[in-house]
């Protein structure tokens, strides 16, 4: 078997070719992947574009591949799966893809056993309970405008709603406000002025990020971890882990005592915060793992669709995949 | 002078043709008619047609109309005066409109007065002061993704999150989970589903949800309103207080003393939020009114550009305002 997985995020999309024993030939990047929040058309794209770079990096031909796995979050729609597959089969790659939850894929990007956790916080965030092999429970994953709490979303929404009101004078004064502005320097607002002697800067911010789309305030997110010295940052930061603990509490389980993977950009990049939050499930000798990504996990699935894996082949997907990523 | 005047809210828009001397001949009545929320395209419609509906009902030839005034939330790009502008001119009316803030036309449809305060909470939420008949001072109104605290969309989408952790059991059980599912009812869900064994439910709110604009859940906001016993729906409004308390308290000073208006659907259909509201910047022998909208103050704004309005014509303003109406 020669696979090609691919790992559909909020913000980019990783693919790579993977063979039966573990060994990962080739890896490609692309932008958003996920058709719920890019729109079908970026997410064709980016997922098209990275699983071109990893055939042409494992120098496999397109014909070769014979399972084709796509780790996504927010579920799929009969649309999805011919869009993706029709510019597939255009490049040679016949095989019908199989769909996995990002959760799932998370889980086995950390771990080679049957049951656990997984909390994935990137753009979204979603929570997991997996139970011999599947997933048993999941909540939240619902959606920047209707769920997702404590996500990449959630936090970076309450980052630029804290400058605004700081600008605005109905909110005290915060780092997050020169944070902010930095990111904007250099753009020049349109006609629409706002009455009433207001802060020409709320103007500023607002032309600029209601000519986005609304989940692009992800990308504000990391700025709510520069200073935890400034209450308005802190703030956000504490009430997301309090809301992300409830999201994890809601999955587990005293019956699942296996590990617990965290996954997402927010995770990833904030380890101290993924401990604040699994201090909520903390059994003594559970296994806590963070994880960049469910690319690993994606190509574990793929190869589960033909039998068991064991330690030794997580462990060769993990170092292989190390390699190509270089 | 005979004056055409338009309230372009967020969720309706209403034309009245007025005389020089408040006598109020002819209303109509669109859809949404804010291009930020709306659209441009939606907008410019809304505004037309209410317009078309009370030059009809005044028997007023459009040629007639030598004052155009439009009371709009958002502020106004050169785009939005082309916009609405070129229709009328095809229509027949001449004047070029004259655009002013819905928070200045709340006041005027209260007061003859010309110091004081106004508080907006329909789709959005602004207040102000207003100092010798002009704004002052304007605080939010930034619109549903990055200000708006308090308003019928903030109510209205905490209503829908709620009813969702209570389907995804990570909140709790509220009654405006049935209230919500009764308002879906007949909706059947696509092919997008959810993993881990989920109500199905949620999958029918977020199929119907993400498919309308998201400045559509102000919908909702009613059903925070309907049973004050549930302690989910009353610490959504009482957080909603709390914030616009917050809001209305940014413009407030102790130098200006005179009538507190409050307008918008939100606070018109709950007078008693309004009253809780007004609490905080009470003082002995304030004014405090509750009006429908800003009509009669944007009918009150055009006379305003000719002269001043003493109380027998902003009187009669609400008085044959109500007749047309009817």
């Amino acid at each position: 078997m020669t696979a090609l997985v691919v790992d559909a995020g909020g913000t980019s999309t990783r693919s790579l070719v993977v063979s039966q024993d573990g060994a990962c030939l080739g890896y490609g990047r692309g932008g958003s992947g996920n058709p719920v929040s890019a729109g079908l058309d970026v997410a064709t794209i980016s997922v098209v574009e990275s699983a071109r770079q990893a055939l042409a990096g494992a120098r496999i031909a397109p014909a070769e591949i014979d399972t084709w796995l796509v780790a996504m979050a927010g579920g799929v729609a009969d649309d999805d799966v011919e869009a993706f597959a029709a510019p597939m089969r255009a490049m040679g790659v016949m095989a019908a893809p199989v769909f996995r939850g990002d959760a799932l894929a998370a889980f086995f990007s950390g771990t080679w056993q049957q049951n656990g956790y997984a909390l994935v916080v990137g753009t979204g965030a979603i929570a997991a309970r997996i139970e011999a092999g599947a997933l048993a429970k999941t909540v939240d994953g619902l959606g920047w405008l209707l769920g997702d709490e404590g996500s990449g979303f959630w936090i970076g929404h309450r980052v630029v709603r804290a400058v605004l009101a700081d600008l605005d004078r109905r909110g005290p004064t915060t780092s997050l406000t020169p944070a902010l502005l930095a990111t904007l320097s250099g753009i020049v607002p349109s006609g629409r002025m706002l009455d009433g002697g207001r802060n020409a800067l709320i103007g500023v911010v607002l032309e600029t990020l209601y000519g986005r789309r609304p989940v692009e305030l992800a990308r504000f997110a990391p700025l709510a971890f520069h200073d935890p010295a400034d209450p308005v940052a802190a703030a956000i930061v504490s009430e997301a882990v309090d809301v992300l603990a409830n999201t994890l509490r809601s999955v587990t389980t005293a019956d699942v005592t296996g590990p617990l993977v965290c996954s997402g950009g927010v995770l990833a990049h904030n380890p101290d915060v993924a401990r604040r939050i699994a201090a909520v499930v903390e059994e003594p000798g559970r296994q806590f793992v963070v994880v960049d990504d469910g690319l690993a996990g994606a190509a574990q699935l793929a190869l589960r669709l033909r039998g068991p894996v064991d330690e030794r082949t997580f462990q060769r997907i993990r170092t292989t995949l190390a390699q190509v990523v270089k």
